[in-house]
């Protein structure tokens, strides 16, 4: 399966990367082992790419209310809905490493209603859902059941803009038929 | 009509901003006359502000095969299809100007395939819209048809990154409730 | 753009169409300084015409519980939603003039959750966009609701007559291609 | 269940009716034998009454194209995709008599594909429903696709503004939850 | 008419069925007076057909909290939802016959919400219509709502499973365009 | 997790079932390991459980043209437009095994238009969705589409029958929250 394409586009080598983002690469390489297609299938455009990750390093790396594990959360439940298998699996796999839970990735892409979350996770997934369906429609009482469950303006703000940005991201995985790397598919379902 | 805010969250003063950010913003402002709320609003959150910025002129101010009319005809259709009342009015009047034309922008929002566009722009839109709605079903017909108007496939990334941007973009204008200025609804409508 | 069809139909000469609706559409030219094209499409089928303009006028020219600005909110909303492009812009044109509000058309036409609107104007709303949309859900709950905000039976019915007469309208609109007169565009967006 | 409500609003007592509005009823019941309910129930409002049975007569009555049964056919196919439970038994009653067939009605009512159609009636009702659902898509194929199975312009002017005229029709009914004569149930279900 | 294909698929002849098969569809002949379509378009596959006529004994034949009228009023409702004309037309005749009823098989197919039914009934086909459209959004709040108006666990298992198995029936018999017996049209409109 | 609910209802102790169905888990047990939970759950309804067994073996454990992996393909793509968590999960470890590909079964379960199957079998599943969800519409055309890939017209009724038994498969899930067993999730994903 190692020569499937994983973009309808060229993909181009590392070594003809601009040195920023071969660096950034590399790193990623070095700490998960492989490199997630995402980063050479994006790269045929280097000023997006970067915008890109400098969106994702805003929202899935800083610290925050919302643990990492429930930023995966919305990702994946997102990514279901709007049917993108490249963010599924690849995120799926992180969902399960950081929630340690080799369960709930599969659980919450296919119906998170049905899945092992807290009720407080489940508002969480309500609205993200809301708004990457029908943005429209936000309004104050969305707010008013987030705080009844503990949520702040800025963790409100993180769930919409984690979903925003998986909207782009879902719909150029989609429409470049991006491929997952075969070593997504079973990370976090076995102990180490 | 001046007092109304114009989105949820605090938005920060000018003055308070980072250089960068306060330098583009003032360099905005002298070019068209006022500052869009979009710069204020995101400024909520500096690096995704940075992010969006920059993504948004590595597809927007870009040279390019797509004339930036047709780009903004692209944001102001997929904008329309997500009832994205910032991203209509905004670049509503950016189409207005940068087409020269006073009619297309609200054609286009309301029924593009009403709209006075070529047959080529029409399945421009066709495709952006399918990107916007059903991404998860884009194949090579798609890529087919497109070619048959003369579209490479570079315009096409094009086309689909425009509306994947504004799929997020259309998403935090709609939670945060973003107010378009009201110096935009009339911009483009009368000759200067 | 002065010869673009009005109509994928033959559109008559004022002079070949009976004096009664010849009589009428020159009192509105009289008045509005241009023939509005609904009147000359819809004249390809006088009977047809006679009984649209005595249901519109029966419905929008009559005294009545809601404003007059308020009858075209109904109309500019469902229309967006059922992208009807002739109506939009005509009767967005003339809830501009109505509500001597040179915003609020474009705002209820992409989503009026977002117009600047009383709560209870987007109560009218809620109502006839369901009607638009699913009518057959309506019920005693809907009712209730209306006239919490204060509206009687007889407003009621004038919400659902309104939208229904342009759920017929925007279907002949969109099927015949109506195109809306330029002058509508601009209409009631710089003080006279 | 003679004492059930008729609509949601007050019913005019016959007596109580302006002349023209109530020769006319009486002839309808000299004719059928009952008076149909959508006469008493829209009655409430006799201007749009007027105009109602005006734009009703100038499509159902007069001589055209299309045979009083296939009108019927459209009736019931497009009033059976927006749950009119008054325009289905009613119109369903019509049409089996007009098409002198006690069986089309229903299945017209619940699916016309699988209908005892010819190819050119199902045509005519796949033009139906799509400008009962999405009239903005109508396009010159639509068009070419009727010619194709003989209907001219006016048959196909007739289509879109019997869907139309009941697109409005459904909506009225609805709202006012307007009940089917227990009479309509049976008619032309059984040989004279 | 009686020529009409009732499947897409070959039907067997009666007397080439397996025993059992044909015992069982000569003792609904004998009761009904003719044999419904479904026992013979079925019978192309007889394990299947076991199965199918096994599960709707267990589920429509059995004694049970909800009256047998009750669960055609739960076939009649889904299946019109899904478009079955088969199911429609056999079940809403023996809606009719075991309500007594001559109108409400008409009504319940079209709109539910407007059909002569008890307050319970209406929640009953509420939940139904969400098990057929969204059963993945089923949750307590259905159940609460359900108890609320006296239905047991039990009955609830049954207002599922009843429409669970025409979630099944329906698709087969639109697949196989499978169609209704002209005896079922007029069954239960006249008193016998 | 040992501890959670398999189903809103419930649960027999195996002992106190009767002898058929005991004898048919304790088979089941013995090959696989364990006990799927839906012959538990679904064991509160003996006569049901038989008759859903007996479908699900007629369609599934028979010889025929569609390979045993095809049919898993169908339920999992089928069970994954309907969210079922319960029927994703199990047939997914099914599918993998049956399939001997780890991968297969997720990108089929996302979005079965980017998975790594024969342009065959995307037109099984075209057609097993459009059973899925639009059974009303399936026609001649689908018929003639799916011969051209060599599908016989048994091998159709198998795609439409089994994607029929899942509707029904699905539904009763979703409604008793039906819970995979977590041995499923790692079947079939690691070689032994």
């Amino acid at each position: 399966m190692a020569s499937k394409p994983i973009s309808r586009y060229p993909v181009p080598d590392l070594k003809d990367l601009p040195p920023d983002m071969r660096e950034r690469i590399l790193a990623v390489q070095e700490k998960s082992g492989f490199v997630p297609n995402v980063f050479l299938a994006l790269a045929h455009r280097p000023a997006e790419w970067r915008a890109f990750f400098a969106y994702h390093d805003a929202l899935l790396e800083k610290e925050g209310g919302l643990t990492k594990a429930e930023r995966e959360m919305i990702v994946v439940a997102t990514s279901g809905a709007n049917q993108c298998q490249y963010c599924v699996v690849a995120h799926g796999a992180i969902l399960r490493i950081r929630a340690k839970n080799p369960l709930v990735a599969d659980q919450v892409a296919i119906n998170y209603h049905e899945a092992d979350l807290t009720p407080r996770q489940k508002a969480m997934l309500d609205f993200a859902l809301k708004v990457a369906r029908e943005s429209e429609r936000v309004d104050e009482v969305d707010f008013a059941a987030l705080k009844g469950h503990g949520f702040t303006d800025d963790d409100i703000w993180d769930i919409a803009a984690i979903t925003s940005l998986f909207a782009l991201s879902n719909r150029m995985a989609n429409f470049t038929a991006m491929r997952p790397n075969d070593e997504f598919y079973l990370m976090g379902r076995v102990p180490r």
